[in-house]
């Protein structure tokens, strides 16, 4: 199976049929697979070879679905850019990945003159939208000068996808997501969801995590119609519902209590609204009760996964999305194992471990990554035996329901976003007179989680909280970087093999709350 | 993915739901997958080595589903017999595929010592129920003596199954198909069907035949109940329907018709009916409006494929079992392609014909087989490229919905079962008197078709119909013998190339009428 297979067959059942929608634009799935197969042609005169990649840094919009199937249409390899990191972060993934060709939006035309002096090799960038200073081509050029190429048959094992993920070790890392690696998913999904021909779905959530990615392969499939907004804003998202009678959205839970908390929510119409999954972070039970009172007739699905799953693992249906009967008591869990794959929760030793004790989530499926680009190692450390280890804590009940308990890979979810603190702390202690630090998650009413810093600093010097914050800025994402700081005189509390005991640190903070974990 | 998996999966989250019921008995998922690794412990002892093959000529059963994974589960490849064959071409299956475990139930018990003797290698024969002379094991005692075993990881491409179908060759041919084939059909079923907690699917029609044989996997993978008749019998089928709350069921459309035909109709309780799938031979469409007629809250799925394809190629869902609305005009259609199998329409170039034209329709997808057993180059003529060339004819509509309008294949289906002229002529010219003989399908209104055999005596002999049917009764199985012959003092009418124009021939028999293909 490939990706691009849909296409075909949408293009042979349903030509005529509103493919994309965004703003003004308007396009059938004969006019979609055209522009598709003309972009693939043009990326193939710039030079394009089997297996090269292609980036994208973009806002969400019907250009992005293009080109997201126009890299393996012509034989090549999408890697989808988080574009809230800095030039520096996103041109570690392209010299990582080796990424020779990179579209940009209107909003990141500004990043081509950084990235061509950040990366180490050629780099031909394209404007998705409109020309901006340093672009080689524009997107809707490439269209028009090419003829229809036919679709590249890529095998079910050749790599669809990279994309970058935080890391424990400090850097991102690409994680290689084959055509089955993503088809398995959408079969899974599809299986597991119902599905009309009137099928309406909007990508609200920013298109280049995997959460909002899967339901580019996972919709087109379902021939249904993918409607964009630029980016989540909940008034925008509320009004495109309505406007486009929005069946599916896939939205995380800080968007979700944004859309609830708007003050015109009930003038918003969202009758339309069958579907609503969420995941990626954790959901406060208050949300989740509020959803239920607020959108009584919308089914919900909690989904649990990780980019290396492409993405799901487990998913809680809607049926257990209740307050009260006999099916009641579950809205804390991620749900149970999606329909191709296993999960296991392991001791230590590798061994499963009983009904209602922690250990950690391993999983095995036809949707496991292929593996970490260019880190062999890595990838033999985290897929054993064909066992993905998750890194994330959690028992697992007598009907086969999981309950994330900790995350044991020390990471950080503020608003969706997976912040790893070490990454944090690396840029922490590029800083001259930091002397020791540990990055924290502490609760946030508005984020779920925030980023916390605690630093001992060299000889105990002075230095203020915005000063070390605006170091951080430079050097990463401004989402991963600290909102507090908390500075210290005394020694970070160590373990016996000398690792930071971050429990202790988080204790003070967490004090009568639990961690709330998806 | 292996067709095991399921079993471990519903392990692990419905242990204690019901899983099968057959009479009195009934077994929840955490008995059934105990009696199923215990089965395949037994297997073990008695010799099964990886990849040995178990053969098993049954009624339906919930011991016929237990064999059906517990040979997988132990390493394993089954083998459904049709057991309306004849013990020579029982034989020829267990020859061919050299297979050495076979289970049989009380009805066929008597076929052991034919068995033996018309077998050329050592078998195993297990009673499924009761011992039988010449029985060496029983399935219980199997269970009941053996500790369970670890299921065996198969890979996506070892063989699950081996499926004789009738050949054009007048021999049968041992379909191949993967674990990754059936579960590739199972998800592409289950991504197209509704799917709920309370699923009871009742196998009526045979379960050697991959019709229903697919419905084990894919109930199985949607955690649902099987429920058995031993053989379809229009009252029997219809108390199970009531009795049973059945939901789900696929039968061919002569059951459709015994069923909508029972004179007691309206006293049986069809209420909890919600889908019926249909397929395996043509659907008159005066049975498809009374089905619309007499069960108007049944959706109605019609399917269209072929043991080579695992089975699904095609399906028309619900929202087309219509005579009336923007919708209707395509019940004669066999529906479009399954969500993952690409199907085009070609000329006897290979050529892609333009729609509305008639051409031969090939398929391709991760559902099509593995190939024919010891028949490589069968296997080449019939896989080319990867496209399956399934020796139907048909065109295209505009909307990809496919008419089939004429089997390439020379074959009869009669009451669902496929017969292949070429078998039955065979067996026909083993007689000393038939100089040619030409069998053809003819119009039929109980079973769609009827075989019919057309007749030249050498030197004008005299024979009667009666001994001619007589004599292939004793060579193959009774559904494919002749039902009417036509004895004829004329040569046959031949093609320039030599072969016997049957169109002629069956031109007197369907004038007038459409030869009703699905």
């Amino acid at each position: 199976m490939r990706v691009t297979q849909a296409l075909i067959r949408n293009l042979q059942q349903k030509p005529k049929a509103i493919a994309t929608i965004f703003g003004d634009r308007r396009t059938t799935w004969e006019e979609l697979v055209e522009r598709i197969s003309k972009l693939a042609s043009g990326l193939l005169k710039c030079g394009l070879q089997t297996q090269d990649r292609v980036a994208i840094v973009s806002l969400n919009s019907d250009k992005y679905l293009e080109t997201l199937f126009a890299a393996p249409w012509a034989g090549g390899v999408i890697v989808p850019i988080n574009y809230r990191w800095s030039a520096p972060e996103i041109a570690f993934a392209l010299n990582d990945s080796g990424t020779k060709f990179v579209f940009l939006d209107d909003e990141f035309g500004g990043l081509a003159s950084d990235l061509r002096k950040l990366v180490n090799h050629e780099l031909t960038i394209i404007a998705l939208e409109s020309e901006f200073l340093g672009s080689d081509a524009t997107h809707e050029k490439l269209i028009a000068a090419s003829d229809s190429v036919p679709e590249f048959h890529n095998n079910g094992d050749d790599i669809s996808g990279i994309f970058y993920t935080g890391g424990t070790t400090g850097r991102s890392k690409g994680v290689m997501l084959t055509h089955e690696n993503h088809m398995s998913n959408t079969f899974q999904s599809a299986a597991l969801m119902e599905t009309s021909d009137g099928m309406n779905y909007l990508h609200a959530a920013p298109a280049f995590h995997i959460a909002d990615a899967e339901f580019f392969y996972t919709i087109t499939q379902l021939a249904g119609c993918h409607v964009f907004v630029s980016r989540f804003e909940p008034q925008t998202c509320a009004e495109a519902i309505g406007k486009h009678a929005i069946s599916d959205i896939i939205l995380v839970p800080t968007m979700i209590q944004m859309l609830l908390a708007l003050p015109e929510f009930s003038s918003y119409n969202f009758s339309s609204l069958k579907h609503l999954y969420y995941g990626a972070s954790p959901m406060p039970e208050a949300v989740a009760g509020e959803l239920i009172e607020k959108l009584p007739h919308v089914k919900a699905y909690h989904l649990y996964g990780q980019t290396e799953s492409a993405p799901l693992l487990t998913s809680l249906d809607p049926s257990y999305h209740v307050t009260t009967g006999p099916l009641a008591g579950r809205l804390r869990s991620a749900g149970r194992a999606m329909p191709a794959v296993e999960i296991k929760i392991i001791d230590e030793g590798g061994n499963e471990v009983p009904r209602g004790t922690i250990g950690e989530i391993i999983a095995r499926g036809p949707n496991i990554m292929k593996g970490y680009w260019g880190q062999e190692k890595l990838t033999q450390e985290t897929i054993r035996n064909g066992w993905l280890h998750t890194g994330d804590a959690a028992h697992m009940d007598e009907e086969g329901f999981i309950f994330i308990s900790d995350r044991l890979k020390d990471m950080i979810i503020s608003g969706g976003e997976n912040v790893y603190s070490a990454e944090v702390e690396n840029a922490m202690y590029q800083h001259p007179k930091v002397a020791q630090c540990a990055v924290i998650g502490v609760p946030d009413e508005k984020w779920g989680e925030r980023v916390h810093a605690i630093v001992l600093t060299e000889n105990d010097e002075k230095i203020s909280p915005e000063e070390l914050m605006s170091h951080c800025r430079a050097l990463i994402a401004d989402f991963k970087c600290p909102r507090s700081i908390t500075l210290r005189t005394e020694p970070l509390p160590l373990s016996g093999a000398g690792k930071v005991l971050k429990t202790e640190l988080r204790k003070p903070f967490w004090k009568g709350l639990k961690k709330a974990v998806n």
